[in-house]
C-alpha cells in the first residue's frame, strides 16, 4: 500500500490545532478531478482545474450539497512541477479544526486517500525529484531546532551530502571498472590495474569515508542536542543556574509574538547550538556527589554527556576539597569536557577567588542568582562545541542510517585493501567493491528496497 | 498604532508548532520590496515581485548573507485582489518552529512589523473588502467547533446577517426621510407622514428586531455550546455516562489521521451540535442532591444549563421516591429542559421499569456501563436542541455586541412609538430614529469608532 502511486493522497500539512489558516495538500493523478467535485467559484460555478496554469492561485468555495464548508484559496501545481512530481493541489482554508476535518472528510469521500507518514516526500523521491538522503533531510529540516542543525539539514537537502557520496561512488566505479576489466581477461592473467595506484585510490576514498564516519559523532549531537550534565553538591545552585538559562531563552523566544514554541524542558539553544541538559535530579538530592557517583544516576549522566559542568559554591569548598573533588570527577567523565564553575560569587570576593584558584583547572566565576557572568558561561559552552574543530560548512553526517552505510562501505574497502595485500583472486576483490558501492548507493537511494523505504518514511510526519 | 496602515505587517498564519509546512503572511504597501530583499531564485538570482501577476506561486530561497534559511513557495497577491485589499505575500516554508522564527526575524529586520491580533482582517475591513459583522464572522469561523456554529459563522461571513441589517436600515431611512421632511416644513404644521402607516412600519421593523434579539439566546449556546448539567445521586453513574459520551466522540475524531484535535474536557459535539457539560463535581459527592441543592454548586449548574439530565439508578429509587425527587428538581431548573434518565438497566428489567414509570415525566432507559441505548440519549439531546424551534437557516445572532446594538435600536424605536402615541414634537422623533440607525450601523461598521474597532480586533488571533 505504501507504494501505490496510482491514487490521490491527502493530508493536513500545517500543524494540528487552530490558527488563522490551515493548508490541506493533495497529490496524485486524479487530484484535479477529485477537487473539482467540491470546489466552485464564489458564485458556485464549476471550475476546470486542468485548464489552469501551474503555480496559480484560485479563490473559491468548498461545497457539498449546497452547504458551504469554507471559502478557500487553491494552489494548483502541475506534474512534474510540484514537490511530488505529480499533479498537486494545496487548499488554504480557515484554520478551524472543524473545517480542516470537514474538508479532509469530503475529499476522502470523493476518492482521495489519507496519506501515510512521509508519503508526499516518498512520491517525490520515487519520481526522481530528489534522492533519498535529500528526502531524509526534509524531515530533519522540519524538526531542526537550532541554527546548526538547521544548516546541516539544509545543506543535506540541497544535495551537499549527496554530491559528496556521488563523488566517492564515481571514484569507486572507476576502480571497479579496472578490476572488472581484469576479470574479463582473467584467463590471460594480465593486471591492467596498477596495484599501487589502486591502493592509493582506495586509501583516498577511505580517508574521506573515515572523516564522514567521525563526523557522525558530532552530527548526532547537532541533531539531538549536545548533552550537558550539571553536577555539584545540592546547595551549589544547579537548579537556579538551569532555570536562568531556560528563562533567558524563553524570554528571547517570546519577544516575537506568534513564535512561542513548546520548549522541551531542559533543551536550550545558545548561540545557534542546541544543548540538552541531562536530568541530574538524582544528583541534586544527594549530599555528596562524588561518594555516590559510582552507583547513582550521576555517573550515567556524566558519561552520556559531551560536557560536564561541575558547579560549586564559592563559600563552601576549601581549595583542598576542591582539588580532591576535581580529581575524583576527572576519573569519571571519560571523554567529556569538564567545565568548572564557581557559583555565588560577588564583585568583592571575585578577585580573591580568582587568585586563590589560579593554579587549578580553569574555573568560570558566576552568580546564577544575581545573574553575573552568565553570558561568559554561555560563550564558554559554545566555544567548547566549536573546539571540537568541525565547522558546519564541512559535511556532517547526522543520520544513523547513513553512518551505518558508511561504516559498511569502509569495512568492505578494508577487505579490498587486505585482498590486494594478500593478492587474492580478482573476483573476490570485485565482490567487496560491489558491496561498498551498494552501501554508498543505499545512502542516496540509487540502491534501495521497499522495506528500507517503508522504514525511512514511516518516521516522517503525516502531510510531509 | 492599530490604525497605521502605511507599514507592512507580518505574522505566522498557521497554528503554532511543528508541521510539514507553515505559512507566514505579509501585507502592506512595501511588502514586495521587503520580501525581495531576502527572496531569491534557486540559483540565488534576485526576483522582481512587482512584475509578477497576482495569484501566482514562486519557488525560491529565503537567504540572508549567503545563509539559506529555507526553500519556500511564495504566493503573490496584488492590491486590491487580496484578503486585506493590499499587496500581500504568503510564504509557505518548511514547518520547523526554528525556520518560522528565522523567517519572521529576517523580515522584521528588513522592515516588516509584527501584526497585532486581527490586523489583517482589520485592514480588509478598512479597505472595504467586507463589513464589520463579516469581519467578526471570520474569527467565529476560525473558532467554530461544530457543524451548527460553523454554518452560522459561514452565513454571517458571507453577508447573510449584514443584508438583513441593511434591509432594516433602509426601511428606517425611508421612515426618517418622511419625518425629516416634516421637520423642514415644521412651521407650516403639516404632517406628510401618515401616522398609522408610520406605526405599522415601525411595528414591522420591531418584530424583525425582536426575533433577532431572541435568536441571541440560541446563538450564544450555538457558539459556546449548549450547557448541560448531569445531576443525580453519587452512585447513579454520572461519571461513567460522561466518560462514555466523551470517549465515543474522541474515537470518531481519531478515525481520521491528522485531524486529532485537542478536546476540551466535557465538550462534546453530537449530531453537529456542541454540548458543554457543566462541572457538577460538587453534586457528585453529595449524598442527597435535592436536599443540598439550595446551597451547593448543583443549583448553580442547573440554573446555568439549558438541559438538565437527572440520572438515577434503576435499582435504587422507588417510584414514590422518584416522584418526590422529580418534583423537587422541577422547582429548581427554571427554564431548563429536564431529561430523566434511568441508568443501569438490563434487557430483563427494561419492560418492567417502563411500565412502572409509564405515567411519569418521560424517562429514557440506558446502561452507561454496558453501552445500551446511548444513541437514544444522544438523539434526544439533539432533539431537545431542535425543539427550540429555530432552524439555523434563519439568521441567528451569536455575537453579544450585535445583540446589544439590536436592543439599543429596539428601545429607540420603542420611544418613537411612544412619541407617536403622545404626539411629541417631530424633532424628538427624528432624534430617536437617528439613535436607532446608529445602533444598527454599529453592527455592520458603517457607524464606528477607533475604540470599538480596537476592542473587536484585539480578540482575534494573530495572523488573522
Amino acid at each position: 500500500m505504501l507504494f501505490n502511486q496510482n491514487d490521490t493522497i491527502i493530508a493536513l500539512a500545517t500543524p494540528h490545532g487552530t490558527g488563522a489558516i490551515a493548508v490541506i495538500r493533495l497529490s496524485g493523478k486524479n487530484c484535479f478531478t477529485i477537487v473539482e467535485k467540491v470546489f466552485f467559484t464564489k458564485n458556485k460555478k464549476a471550475v476546470n482545474l486542468q485548464s489552469k496554469k501551474s503555480h496559480t492561485l484560485h479563490f473559491g468555495l468548498i461545497c457539498v450539497e449546497e452547504i458551504i464548508i469554507d471559502e478557500v484559496l487553491l494552489s494548483v501545481f502541475k506534474n512534474p512541477h510540484s514537490f511530488t512530481g505529480e499533479d498537486s493541489v494545496e487548499i488554504s482554508c480557515h484554520g478551524s479544526t472543524f473545517i480542516q476535518q470537514q474538508i479532509l472528510q469530503v475529499l476522502t469521500a470523493k476518492g482521495a486517500r489519507m496519506a501515510q507518514p512521509g508519503e508526499f516526500t516518498l512520491r517525490g523521491f520515487l519520481n526522481g525529484k530528489f534522492d533519498l538522503s535529500q528526502a531524509e533531510a526534509v524531515a530533519d529540516l522540519v524538526h531542526s531546532n537550532s541554527a546548526v542543525s538547521h544548516q546541516v539539514a539544509m545543506q543535506q537537502m540541497r544535495g551537499g551530502f549527496s554530491s559528496k557520496i556521488n563523488i566517492l561512488r564515481e571514484k569507486l566505479i572507476d576502480f571497479a571498472a579496472l578490476i572488472e576489466l581484469e576479470l574479463d581477461f582473467s584467463e590471460e592473467d594480465v593486471a591492467f590495474a596498477d596495484r599501487s595506484a589502486l591502493k592509493n585510490l582506495i586509501h583516498s576514498i577511505q580517508s574521506i569515508l573515515e572523516k564522514l564516519i567521525q563526523s557522525y559523532e558530532l552530527g548526532n549531537v547537532i541533531k539531538n542536542g549536545i548533552p550537558v550534565a550539571i553536577v555539584g553538591k545540592p546547595n551549589a545552585g544547579k537548579s537556579t543556574l538551569l532555570n536562568i538559562l531556560l528563562q533567558e531563552e524563553r524570554a528571547i523566544v517570546s519577544d516575537i509574538p506568534g513564535t512561542t514554541r513548546d520548549i522541551i524542558e531542559d533543551e536550550i539553544t545558545i548561540g545557534g547550538v542546541l544543548f540538552r541538559f541531562i536530568d541530574t535530579a538524582g544528583i541534586r538530592d544527594t549530599t555528596d556527589v562524588i561518594e555516590q557517583i559510582g552507583v547513582n544516576k550521576a555517573l550515567d549522566a556524566m558519561q552520556k554527556s559531551a560536557i560536564v559542568i561541575y558547579l560549586f559554591d564559592a563559600h563552601e569548598l576549601s581549595k583542598q576539597d576542591l582539588i580532591v573533588e576535581t580529581e575524583k570527577i576527572k576519573t569519571h567523565i571519560g571523554n567529556s569536557q569538564l567545565l568548572m564553575v564557581c557559583n555565588k560569587i560577588d564583585t568583592e570576593n571575585l578577585a580573591e577567588l580568582q587568585s586563590e584558584f589560579s593554579d587549578m583547572h580553569p574555573i568560570l566565576y558566576i552568580s546564577a542568582k544575581n545573574h553575573l557572568y552568565i553570558d561568559d558561561l554561555k560563550n564558554k559552552l559554545v566555544a567548547l562545541f566549536d573546539n571540537r574543530a568541525v565547522h558546519v560548512t564541512e559535511t556532517v553526517v547526522t543520520n544513523a542510517r547513513h553512518a551505518d552505510a558508511l561504516r559498511k562501505a569502509n569495512s568492505s574497502l578494508y577487505r579490498v585493501v587486505e585482498g590486494l595485500n594478500q593478492q587474492v583472486q580478482t573476483d573476490l576483490l570485485a565482490q567487496d567493491i560491489r558491496y561498498a558501492l551498494e552501501a554508498l548507493g543505499e545512502i542516496t537511494g540509487s540502491v534501495t528496497n521497499n522495506d528500507l523505504l517503508a522504514h525511512i518514511f514511516s518516521k516522517f510526519c503525516i502531510g510531509k
